[in-house]
């Protein structure tokens, strides 16, 4: 017999959001193709079917990426796991960093090179600044023993863009392997992993990819395998560790999955079909289209008398900072634009916190409608 | 100007999987509801309205876990990381903590102390049986420095239950905080943490909650944030760092809340959902049908002839662990359930591969529908 007291069940209403307009620095407006797909029935995750649409998932993902590297997939995880899974992976207890810090991002890697006991040797840029590719050979020239170069591509804190490719060079010139934030820039702007030689790369699915937010696409090069296969060390992380991870992913198409973790099934659909989309618009186009609904906004700022945070040649197409002008309250404009008009867009982060607003045109959300509103509706509500 | 050539767009088709009846160790069977749930639009990580439901969410867990911990939450990956959740915040290098192994969660539980550097002492009993009250009370006598005490309360691997009351008691006296799987035992079977005093415990969306996989519902007890805030040493992921994630999920119900990671906002539409649901049947009634859609599909098994693998007095109803019958070919039978009924069962896992099946009756597919089906079907096919 069960004691019959048990403590209250709450009474909770069915969760029906409005639809919002998306324009902060993640997640972006879904394709709602994305929404659909994703409420398609659940199946198993050894389901034959299921290990099809995987495989094609790791092609999409390769797309995207422009890599041919097997070891890619999509990390069970939203972004900062993937991350993660980058540092304890590759990275070694005792084992030199150089890390980039020019806004959160870099921050945060810099705390997970110390999570796994490594050391880290930061390059700092000022906040809105890109990374500084003179200082970073300056590092790597004062330390040869660094075995690493970690940085972010697309500092979603500021909406600095860096020069991956230089960077990566100048890794490879050191004999670092580098580690690259792609959450912001997949999909968004130009990232050739192959062609630049990146080595660990990792991204959001709820940024230019506009899926829902959980996951982390992330792609090893064929050296960073090689320097997870010859660790001295156990990873530190069971649920990131990806020589197991890969027992079910399978590092050949076609190999039998074992498994690993249940994955999450349906927020898979949705990244299938999300990059099924950006494969269909085509990588070189959904880059155009984000840098021309980028011209259209700027000017419309610039309209409006709003000053960008970062200088024009290192300006995220997907990712507008802009300075708050003197006198608006914040916290007030952003509630307007949220209750009366249902747009978000971003408060500033850490060093731009209360200074900034970032306003984003990822993915689906990079379209003309949504910057007319978005320009219409911060003219009425400055005043 | 970008050079032209790319790596060429895979051609894709959208993913639409058929509607299988999802009797496995899981995922189970999903709610219409929670799929339709998933499905509506995304809002933003920090909407107000996105941070009521949370508020929501948050009791519903407590609810269904009959816990008043403020420290209560969903892991924003699934359930392998809300077992590595409990042990990084909890046990620090060095700590001696006591693992029952009865499968092959608790193994996964002896490398997760491992991979925290921590000194496992194990308590075996075979795979198929309960854990042993005696033996654990004999290891925590004969390790009295031992911290920690850690079981799985349902294996999902076997299907037996152990009895979770008594373990958390046993650890009480002997002075260790309990560390508790309930992945496949949460909505199925009985399960109080506050009564039985559990400390840590983890669970999955994607078993007797009938949610979609990805999510990991967590709860700590006063005595486990108090360890977790006296810890001498950090985290080690930051990802899964507790005390950062609870600026987010905020430890008192309205209070601020401050970016961490960008939750799984649809996931979390999902498992909102799911608990509603199971709030609404409350979860008296819950755990009764689950004991008697298991009676029901008992006797079909056993006049198949088919064994189970576990005593009846230690019998998880969720998950019916039953012998292959001498000279069946396993894959073939799996086979044709999936191609012919889309019925999915359970293959064994570890040391029942190829020897076991595992049916799973839980959350929304323990119905006399699923029952009658795949008796009929298994008779058919075994012929």
């Amino acid at each position: 017999m069960l004691p019959a007291q048990l403590l209250q069940a709450p009474e909770v209403h069915a969760f029906n959001p409005p639809r919002r307009i998306l324009m902060g620095p993640g997640p972006s407006d879904v394709y709602p193709q994305v929404l659909a797909a994703q409420a398609r029935p659940t199946v198993g995750h050894l389901d034959p079917l299921f290990v099809g649409m995987m495989d094609e998932l790791k092609r999409l993902i390769q797309y995207a990426f422009q890599t041919s590297n097997e070891m890619t997939l999509a990390v069970s995880a939203p972004g900062s796991a993937g991350m993660e899974a980058c540092f304890v992976n590759l990275v070694e207890p005792g084992e030199k960093v150089i890390v980039c810090r020019n806004g959160v991002f870099g921050e945060r890697m810099r705390q997970n090179v110390e999570r796994v006991g490594a050391v880290a040797v930061v390059v700092d840029n000022l906040w809105g600044e890109c990374v500084d590719p003179h200082a970073v050979e300056a590092a790597l020239r004062a330390h040869p023993d660094a075995k690493f170069l970690a940085f972010v591509h697309a500092e979603t804190s500021t909406g600095a863009l860096s020069d991956a490719k230089t960077l990566c060079r100048l890794a490879r010139e050191h004999g670092c392997l580098s580690i690259v934030d792609a959450v912001t820039s997949l999909g968004g702007v130009e990232l050739r992993v192959d062609d630049w030689g990146i080595d660990a790369i990792y991204s959001g699915s709820q940024k230019c990819l506009s899926c829902v937010p959980g996951l982390s696409p992330l792609s090893f090069s064929p050296a960073a395998v090689a320097k997870l296969r010859s660790r001295k060390t156990q990873v530190q992380s069971w649920f990131l560790d990806q020589s197991l991870v890969m027992g079910y992913w399978g590092s050949d198409t076609g190999a039998k999955r074992s498994y690993h973790h249940t994955a999450p099934v349906n927020a898979l659909y949705a990244l299938h079909e999300s990059l099924r989309l950006l494969a269909l618009e085509g990588l070189q186009q959904a880059w155009r289209r984000h840098a021309e609904m980028h011209s259209v906004l700027r000017l419309g700022l610039e309209r409006l008398g709003l000053e960008f945070v970062v200088e024009e040649a290192a300006r995220l197409p997907q990712l507008n900072a802009v300075y708050i002008p003197e006198g608006v309250d914040d916290a007030l404009v952003r509630r307007r634009l949220l209750n009366d008009y249902n747009l978000e867009i971003g408060a500033g982060l850490g060093a731009l916190a209360g200074k900034a607003w970032r306003i984003g045109l990822m993915g689906y959300g990079a379209r003309r409608e949504n910057i007319s509103l978005c320009l219409r509706a911060l003219e009425e509500v400055l005043g």
